[in-house]
């Protein structure tokens, strides 16, 4: 399919079928993967791909036990990773500097941009996918799962599998909405009730403002989804996995 | 064109014709950026479109004065943006928390995926692209000149336009070299060795050893290219650019 309309018809799929995915089509995602665009050709990244059950068992808990991460055949955990490039210079005698927040986002960058050529890539193979922001929310338990190494980080996750289930497009801010034209043109609240609107009008937010019991849908995004306690806790945790994993030297 | 084959088939371009790209065709590659997956629906990212030469000018200063800034006709930044979504929550009586590491690193997953579907997009439709690391190097200098306001951090920068040159594809490591089965499996000296003998043997290395005068290309890295005094200082600059932009308060 063409990538334009692969990734034009891009849907989040939450319900899998048990059809497993062929290891020469896993192949080609991977491979995929592997085009990305990457820092200096570095490569800073891994991917873990994961079927096992018992050890997706694991993962499903760590990523606040979300049905699609059992039910989805193959769970691709993708880590910033200088530890293969630190071993590489090591057997160099070259001496390595990437213990630092610059390195582990550059090393994120990498990760995220062959994660999205994996996603793309799998959709035009007809399989489903869902990203877990989990990912970021548990690092420190997914490290220990996964076994990472110093400086090792997971940053993001995809499951991937058939499609149980069909769903219609999720709606998007308009386009006018996200792009600024030259410079940043900061918005005016004429501005901003427009480019929400059309969301604060489904049928689908009058019933969730129903469920939830909030005045509007923006409540729902600070008092139960991502509330400020949850950001602040979730922040601790995952710098501190950056510490812990040996990125936050930040000194000569 | 084929998803996967515009997946694989990518170069990236660093000389540009004089050809402008047409409203219609950056109105696809917009389109395809909003359609990529965004934590929660919430699109807590913008994308700034520079086409004017005062501007580019400025920016191709803060990008360490790349050629292919003032070459192509487009510049992209893509941005971490809670304002957006900030604005509207106070509009709607909801408390927003997002000033914190964590609300900016969802962001940037938002920012990272939409432009690598946007990168996807311009290749499907014949245009070259170039990733920017020196965004993050340099975040003081765009934000300046961009006037991103508070909770918003330009992550990555994508220069498009159409290639003048037409590379070759550039080497990857195997695909078992960025891979792991079930968990991360640390590597051995010899796989270290058999990962990088094929870069390492590339008629392009030795060149670039004879041209920098190391013994080997691990030094390249460390010692001309991605230097720890660099990436220290690099370091410093982006964490006060993300704290100066209201996303280091961590504690409730």
């Amino acid at each position: 399919m063409d990538a334009l309309q692969t990734i034009l018809e891009h849907r989040t799929i939450r319900k899998y079928s048990a059809e497993k995915v062929k290891p020469e089509i896993l192949d080609q995602i991977l491979k995929a993967a592997s085009r990305s665009s990457t820092t200096g050709n570095m490569q800073v990244y891994s991917i873990i791909v994961t079927s096992d059950e018992n050890i997706k068992e694991l993962l499903w808990n760590a990523h606040f036990k979300q049905d699609m991460v059992k039910q989805a055949p193959l769970v691709l955990t993708f880590c910033a990773d200088f530890n293969r490039f630190n071993l590489w210079c090591e057997q160099r005698n070259a001496k390595a500097g990437y213990d630092n927040f610059l390195s582990f986002y550059t090393a994120s960058i990498d990760a995220l941009l062959a994660a999205q050529n994996a996603s793309i890539a799998a959709e035009s193979l007809g399989l489903g996918i869902c990203y877990l922001g989990t990912t970021t929310y548990m690092s420190d338990a997914i490290i220990k799962i996964l076994e990472l190494p110093q400086q090792v980080v997971p940053v993001t996750t995809l499951v991937i599998g058939y499609p149980a289930e069909n769903p219609d497009l999720t709606d998007r801010l308009p386009i006018e909405g996200i792009v600024h034209f030259e410079k940043y043109n900061n918005y005016s609240k004429h501005q901003i009730d427009s480019i929400y609107a059309d969301k604060e009008h489904l049928p689908s937010t009058k019933e969730l403002i129903s469920i939830n019991q909030t005045e509007n849908l923006a409540q729902i995004f600070t008092e139960k989804r991502y509330t400020k306690k949850d950001n602040v806790s979730f922040s601790k945790n995952f710098l501190k996995s950056i510490e812990n994993q040996n990125f936050m030297n930040n000194e000569l």
